[in-house]
């Protein structure tokens, strides 16, 4: 039996000494010069070779980051963006991720009823079961939307039972307009993501996905910089490892972090993306604009290690 | 400039006199045996093998179905199962389905943060910009999930806008547990589905949205057996057409569905998958186990066609 996916997350996070998950989101017309460079023939509305310049970037990101940090979440949707071959593309990723021990996880923030999020929790979080797909890896956790209700989210609880994998929960985003829904209050005064923080409580707390860090296989996607708001979530989620996106060029601050963390400061793991992978385009790590990008991206993600190393238990 | 999604969608439901969308929502286990013997190769456990059965199938249902409804609704996670073959099995369905004159939905249930979700519309929604695929159509429109408020919604309706298409924004579905984040009750009184009816209706409004119809390219799901909820959601949902799902297999009656029709009787497009495509399996029409399963999907699907019959406009 393979070990349980939050005691997974956590070794790896002890064994790097920090939490910090970087996001790979590449976008064609930010890729370094070097890279589009490389091929002749890579050109923007030639699909086959945009994404041949986009899967070297993103494997050479991962080669740069398996060293320093426990998990990379990777972005289904920049990969949809070339249709079947992105999709494919995505998966020779989270394979070439895995093989270096990284966690690994997909962002496809899918959902529907139960019939179809089955067909969802196959497609994106169980290992592929066919016989001509059988050395092919799926993430070891997958970003879950919760519009549905646990029908919805149960069939991908299932698969992270039955695979010891993992979901997130998404509960509280932080874009500018999540609160139109997250934040409309219901007559007792709790905000729907409080609700949604109990109902996600609740579905982590079955025994079967509890590891023996008492963290279940069920984790959250939490971002607020609202402090208060912060600490509300974070006991309520009490047995979730949280996702903490928005670090970094979305301007979540280390205190909102803190908070994030919780008590024993090891709850949570925190993705930056665009202020990594693009570091190369930052004056902060390239002020000459002469730094080679994969040097910058180093810098950074380091830089971002060390802005956390206050905030993570040292097992 | 291509005519306005909502006014093309009317236009369809008026040739065909009847609003029914039939859902192409596969299974390889429910396959009639003609599909599964027909290649001597098909084996579950093969991939390819599958999809080519799973393809065949719903290319036939296509066939049959196009000359009956207005519109077919392509759940992609039910190709999105069979990885990256898979979804571009799903293109090629849309493909098929749109050159026989059909409005095409991709059931995507897609949502994310602004700057994905911005990829995702791309993706699912935008026809192919890329040289290598310029012969390739997207559905005409998609299903978004809202939890992100419209940060996540805005890419879509922009697209929308710029190539004429549509969406269908989650607001009340079908499953047993939608109630419980839909329906988490405001301090003023409203669900959380009826607060998402009002900020859909206030996205739907823009003029540059709204055909000849009155009818704007943003629609809304909707979904539910409480006759006095659905018509409090027609109410709020006055510029939308409504996808309404579960119609059929999940049990959903006629009488709420005249509610969400709304009073000119052309506000919606009632979908059914399940009991039309797998008719073969029903007593209903093949009581011996010896129709034709083709006469079957046909039989069902003018079936489900008769019964809506005093619910529609004859323009």
């Amino acid at each position: 039996m393979p070990r349980n996916f939050a005691d997974r997350l956590l070794d790896a996070v002890h064994a790097k000494q920090n939490p910090l998950c970087v996001g790979i989101d590449p976008i064609y017309a930010r890729l370094p010069a070097e890279i589009i460079e490389h091929k002749a023939l890579n050109d923007e509305s030639d699909a086959e070779a945009a994404l041949d310049a986009v899967l070297e970037f993103c494997r050479r990101i991962i080669r740069i980051v398996a060293p320093l940090v426990p998990a990379v979440k990777i972005n289904s949707a920049f990969f949809e963006r070339y249709y079947w071959e992105g999709l494919e593309g995505y998966f020779d990723l989270v394979q070439e991720a895995a093989e270096r021990d990284l966690i690994v996880i997909g962002d496809v923030k899918r959902g529907d009823v139960g019939h179809s999020a089955e067909q969802y929790a196959r497609a994106c979080l169980a290992d592929p079961s066919f016989l001509n797909l059988d050395d092919r890896v799926a993430p070891d956790a997958v970003t879950v939307n919760p519009y549905f209700g646990l029908d919805g989210v149960r069939p991908f609880i299932d698969i992270a039972r039955e695979e010891q994998k993992g979901i997130f929960v998404l509960v509280r985003t932080s874009n500018e307009s999540a609160g139109e829904l997250q934040h409309l209050t219901t007559a007792e005064g709790l905000t729907v993501a409080e609700c949604l923080a109990a109902q996600v409580s609740a579905w982590a707390a079955d025994e079967g996905l509890i590891g023996e860090s008492g963290y279940s296989c069920v984790g959250a996607v939490v971002s607020t910089r609202d402090l208060d708001e912060a600490r509300r979530l974070r006991a309520r989620l009490d047995k979730s490892i949280l996702l903490i996106p928005g670090y970094g060029a979305q301007g979540l601050g280390v205190e909102a972090i803190a908070a994030l963390l919780g008590t024993n400061g090891d709850g949570a793991i925190v993705n930056a993306s665009r202020s990594i992978i693009y570091a190369y385009q930052d004056p902060e790590y390239n002020e000459d604009g002469e730094q080679g990008w994969e040097s910058c991206v180093e810098l950074a993600c380091k830089n971002f290690i060390s802005r956390l190393s206050g905030h993570v238990v040292s097992s």
